[in-house]
């Protein structure tokens, strides 16, 4: 039995998220589980590192596979995106440690919400940002951004009435890039990760961006755990998952261009 | 009766390209003119640059419209992007000389061509690129680019049945970008273009960059004016018109990020 390592890039637009579902719109997760079966020609099972919701991207969400079927993995990667849509293609596929989990050896996920704050979204990046008409005062949002950063309980930001034992995180990068005189980027890198939990996020970063919450606003709700200091979830397709990390030879991460 | 110049970014995927036509999917040309006719409650002629083809982008389009409304141009701009499309965005509006005509005034268009060489395309990219898959020899083909560069006759890259009674341009740019390791671009300025030119011209240096040509071709192309030495023409939606250039005052061009 062999254990493989897919690297995967997705435009979430057309799907009900990564999670396999009964009926309804067809989910990342569903469509590549389908492509292997039919090529390995045997059930297959895949794993990825998390969930992502309705209509958020990848640029290298991370999957394994358990299988007996012996193809080399370059063949497999080319069958596969010769049969993938083209919203989703393999960026890597390699051999891992036979105990490999996707989800259980993750020790981050890193995330980018793509902000777009110029007066108009070009047409070509329209189903990857969020356009932000309001002044932000990003010097302010940087700061607020810091105070994310360490071990909290992060439930506050949790957007789901399913509840969750353990609500603490452990946020290894919280930062605020400006690309361009355009474009910011919010990239948070955690342990893991709630529901909801960064479109929560920078929907409060916002809110603190545009002066409607006051700065200091993101460490009292990690004080407090009071939602209602928490600003509106920004809308999905913003939200791209950039990479997950892995300790030592099960590292798959890979910079946004 | 003023004269508003327009830029426009676009992205062709859906549309039948820029000109209007009787029946069919909708073109740009004719989306645009219906949206300022709604909002100036007037019948308005829409002038372009030139044509784009179905599925070829613009990222800096250039239009006129000549108009008896009083509307301020912020007004007017914020007013049509509120009523387009998504895929169609009014990058920018002003007030042009009364004479100002974006076909006629046209100094120079700029167009681009891009291609993924590496081994997959990714999936935010995938409406915009032309993915080649076999090795290409960029210095050959930079080499080839430049024979291109001056006035000539270029009917042998020109793809239509219908004649064109000159055709002779002025390629006043053509040249073999590399972006990055998997991105390669090819621009191409001149002061004006025949059906389909670009992707003939694309075409031909893909063909001597894989070596099923040789070196050479297209100087022998411009001397001989043999349609059998060109290449076969690229596909529609690597093709992007980046920008348009008028003499003093009617400059309109913007570099693509």
């Amino acid at each position: 039995m062999r254990t493989l390592k897919l690297t995967l890039a997705y435009d979430g637009t057309a799907y009900a998220g990564w999670q396999m579902q009964a009926g309804g719109r067809p989910t990342i997760q569903g469509v590549v589980q389908e492509v292997l079966r039919r090529i390995l020609q045997e059930p297959v099972h895949l794993i990825g590192s998390g969930r992502t919701d309705a209509g958020v991207h990848a640029l290298a969400q991370v999957a394994h596979v358990r299988t007996d079927a012996i193809l080399p993995v370059t063949r497999l990667q080319h069958a596969l995106n010769s049969l993938l849509p083209s919203d989703i293609v393999v960026t890597g596929l390699e051999e891992a440690p036979r105990t490999f989990h996707a989800r259980f050896a993750a020790k981050t996920k890193r995330y980018r919400y793509r902000l777009v704050t110029g007066p108009v979204v070009l047409p070509f990046e329209r189903c990857y940002v969020h356009h932000v008409r309001r002044h932000l005062n990003v010097a302010v949002m940087r700061r607020e951004a810091m105070a994310l950063r360490g071990r909290h309980d992060v439930r506050a930001f949790h957007r789901s009435g399913r509840p969750v034992a353990d609500t603490r995180r452990t946020i290894v990068e919280a930062c605020v890039i400006r690309r361009d005189p355009s474009h910011l980027d919010i990239d948070i890198e955690a342990d893991g990760f709630l529901y909801m939990m960064v479109r929560s996020i920078v929907g409060t970063l916002l809110d603190v961006g545009r002066g409607s919450r006051p700065a200091g606003t993101v460490a009292r709700i990690l004080k407090t755990q009071d939602r209602r200091l928490v600003g509106p979830t920004a809308p999905a397709k913003g939200l791209c998952l950039v990479g997950v990390t892995y300790s030592k030879s099960c590292r798959a991460r890979i910079k946004m261009s």
